[in-house]
């Protein structure tokens, strides 16, 4: 077999930088597959749409021209929506064909029984293009961390909201003024729910999950929070403190149990992504060997996110076998003040002034109705169920109350 | 064959790291490698000091010994100087092992020959822990970035020195107190000269110039300056003016000119590597689909770099090829504007007060004896011949000198 016969599911964003890359980088696949890779057909929606497509590609909206091809070895699956798309992928993979997707939510659905069948028919799965753009973060964690143990994963995954984020501290403005630029710069869309309620940041945090330990919470234990509640105010006092707010998804274990949650928190500068601005995606991996590494990039975008399928192609060609993904990694010794639930640092937010009646340890009245506590987590969610006004946010990392303050008084 | 020999030579820092990483990381190596890791044997220098090394591991200050052991898969070196190291390395990959080194002044001199003679025997090379110590930029380059073109390679490569800038600009030291805090600290060497005045940075800039580019430049075009020059007037003026010294190689291929520097370099808060502070390395690659990367992590350490190593030893027990550095990459697009000197932007600071009598374009008096200019190259090193007393850093990136007067005026 002397050529790679690719075919691709959606024309958008994705699809198109995936196509244009091919014609464009022709010489170098051959020189790193050995074979030439050639577009055989694309799966499109509207027929009607005009298309900068060869003439000798198949333009077809219909799936089972695909699977009836004569020859046709990769299957790179760009469209949006969850279905039909699963059942796409699932009857390439019996026809023998290697997947590369970039639908995150499809993946964070259907990852495992895809990883599974792929198996099963001895073919590979390219899923990089689904976390973090054109941050080789899946790649770095499923071939170049092999003997390091994963502990930590802490992500900028959505773009839309680290931007808005970003926006609302540089430029002071609000929430629906940010929302307002990122959707006139094409970072938002017109219904911007699924980056700002955490849904895209969430998906990829549970397939970074799968990946980097073998499995992932129970979806319904995950705190999932947006960025919508963070207001100049908060903002404005986080600055002066000397924190930023990032929308972050954290997944961690600890002894056999695995935790995640995604959602605005406070970092303060020696945080590995409080430097992270604008549209730019960042993923920290905490593993055993190694300590702390962090990859930064360009989350989204239509070449990003074709380089991250591209650089899958070679992958999957490669033929490189499914082997993670699909067993929980083994226990990581917790230490003993690991099965406590720990005291963490809170910025908490609320009409609830008087505070003080409460049983909880004020280190800071940051300002009227703003104070700094060190609680249990449970602690301050009973403080929230007593007060559904109550706003809180946890303070990554230490928090040095006296210099903050000193810095207050400045 | 149900077991992976392995013998180390050196036993110091790294050659100790990847002993005990071998112990606690048994099971791992097992379940990726499917096979059980031994050290068969240690090479060191003096017999008479003691070590924690098991009994059933033969070690010797011979190298012929490890030679001759009957079964011998992979070599892995940690030794500091560069020979006889290389003649170790050339006689391990002609009985047919694999390689694995950390130590980058050899591994610059004789790189090429030992990828070249490795292809030959059909043997893989490791040498992740040459550069930035466990942050893995040689297996990015290597193994994920496969079809981009890589155009710029940017990289903090010597924590040392990084250290040092930090503390002066943190603490307000003079450089002898910094390097003072370095040594004291354990990141500096009682006789400093490799990492200060940027030997280490260059040699770890010449093994990614030949991986990235399959080429190194000419070593006697690149530029290399250590820190040494960076006062705390400096340090303090750069502040002012919102931007930070960085001790940065740079390898760029244009049109099919391939360039390096490795010096001091002033860079403001958009560049990627404003915020890598400390000990802390980063590099940052520009390639044609992707865009921009930066990879962050402990540049040192013993475990950071036994991480290294350790991955290194999965990557060289796949037998992966030797594939990378053997020939220069392809031509990249220049562009006409690239076919002149380009002017820069640069910080002059000299006994120079009259500089108004040159030629040069002054485009900002910052305070006595200190301008910002803008002029290609050839008219500041003009300058410099004019006046010995002139020295000179490069702004990388816009510099807005509007804004940071503004700033400057506050």
């Amino acid at each position: 077999m002397s050529v790679i016969k690719v075919a691709i599911l959606g024309f958008g964003t994705v699809g198109e930088g995936f196509y244009r890359t091919i014609q464009s980088h022709e010489e170098e696949l051959k020189a790193v597959l050995g074979r030439k890779v050639e577009v055989a057909a694309v799966l499109i929606r509207n027929k009607q749409k005009e298309r900068d497509i060869n003439k000798e590609v198949i333009v077809t909206t219909d799936f089972t021209d695909i699977l009836n091809l004569p020859q046709l070895d990769v299957v790179v699956e760009a469209i949006v929506d969850k279905d039909p798309t699963y059942s796409f992928l699932k009857k390439a993979i019996q026809r023998g064909c290697h997947i590369i997707t970039a639908n995150k939510e499809m993946f964070a659905h259907h990852g495992q029984e895809l990883l599974e069948l792929a198996k099963k028919h001895n073919v590979s799965v390219g899923y990089e293009a689904t976390v973090a753009g054109g941050i080789p973060v899946i790649q770095t964690l499923r071939q170049l961390l092999n003997v390091n143990r994963v502990q930590q994963v802490q992500g900028i995954l959505n773009g839309t909201s680290n931007f808005i984020l970003t926006e609302m501290r540089e430029k002071k403005l609000s929430f629906a003024e940010a929302l307002r630029a990122a959707q006139e710069n094409g970072f938002a869309e017109a219904d911007p729910t699924n980056d700002v309620e955490g849904f895209d940041a969430f998906y990829k945090a549970m397939i970074l999950s799968r990946l980097a330990f073998g499995e992932e919470p129970n979806w319904h234990d995950v705190e999932r929070a947006g960025i919508t509640s963070i207001t100049s105010k908060l903002i404005d006092t986080a600055e002066r403190l000397g924190l930023r707010f990032k929308h972050i998804a954290i997944i961690r274990k600890s002894g056999n149990q695995l935790t995640a949650s995604v959602k605005p928190v406070l970092v303060g500068k020696e945080h590995p992504l409080y430097h992270v601005e604008g549209v730019q995606n960042a993923v920290n991996i905490y593993s055993d060997i190694v300590g702390q590494i962090t990859l930064q990039g360009p989350g989204a975008g239509m070449f990003p996110t074709a380089s991250a399928v591209i650089e899958d192609l070679v992958y999957v060609c490669q033929n490189r076998p499914v082997t993670q993904g699909l067993t929980p990694t083994k226990e990581i010794n917790a230490g003993s003040q690991e099965l406590i639930q720990q005291e963490e640092t809170w910025l908490i937010s609320s009409l609830l002034k008087n505070v003080n009646n409460y049983s909880i340890n004020i280190i800071e009245h940051v300002e009227e109705g703003m104070f700094i506590v060190k609680a249990v987590k449970d602690e301050i969610e009973n403080l929230f169920h007593q007060n559904g006004e109550l706003l809180y946010y946890p303070i990554l990392g230490d928090y040095d109350s006296e210099s903050k303050l000193a810095k207050l008084a400045l």
